[in-house]
């Protein structure tokens, strides 16, 4: 699908919206959710548009899963958390994402947190914690 | 790692705990959960027992998550919705699972559905739902 005219990520996609981005390249990109579910709440697209992340073709949709389990093990090493929950849902923006969320037993959020962390970080808060994954990747 | 001995999917994989099996090849096993968090969620698992998602090597991960592409794919056919919502969360069964859970936007679960539908659906109903999904698999 050719972007859409009116799509967030298609912007963030493009330069035409901000992100704090955590990596990129040819075909995906990733960064930081601003409202995070938990702190490290990345999430993880497919540059090209897409409604449903079962509607990637093969290699689009391999190129998409082996970065997040690259992307999964990084959070695991900046966070240093054995856990990172993926969570593909369906409402909310219309365009393919993996919302990854590195997690810890004694962090209160329980199984599979719903709602946004209180306080939300601010942006300082925000650049320190895509300097701290950024740093893990390269 | 090994078959874990109390563990209930090695237990499941063994046939020594009964499923109701959609789909099985000699790395993959995809069964329905027995508390459904919506009609057609189903598991999809690794056979070789494995703590975490992540920790699968590139070849066990590739294998698995294409087989999910596949059976996601299956249950929008079966189930006639465009939404199958992935999660990979932490807590509960101590073997990789994914869950599937075909949606749709009528059907009152919200964003991500975190408890089992009620009433539970009877051993008869799982048959159908269990018949209804590997019809269209074969």
């Amino acid at each position: 699908m050719k972007p859409k005219e009116d799509c967030i990520f298609c912007k963030i996609v493009k330069g035409e919206m901000p992100c704090y981005k955590i990596y990129e390249d040819k075909d995906v990109l990733s960064f930081l959710d601003i409202n995070p579910y938990c702190i490290g709440h990345v999430l993880v697209i497919p540059k090209k548009h897409s409604r449903w992340l079962w509607d990637l073709n093969e290699a689009e949709y391999t190129r998409l899963v082996e970065r997040t389990h690259f992307l999964a093990n990084k959070l695991r090493d900046a966070f240093k958390t054995e856990w990172v929950e993926e969570v593909v849902a369906g409402i909310g923006t219309e365009h393919t994402h993996i919302h990854l969320q590195p997690r810890k037993f004694d962090d209160g959020l329980g199984e599979l947190p719903t709602k946004p962390i209180i306080p939300k970080p601010t942006s300082e808060e925000m650049k320190k914690i895509q300097e701290k994954i950024v740093k893990v990747i390269k």
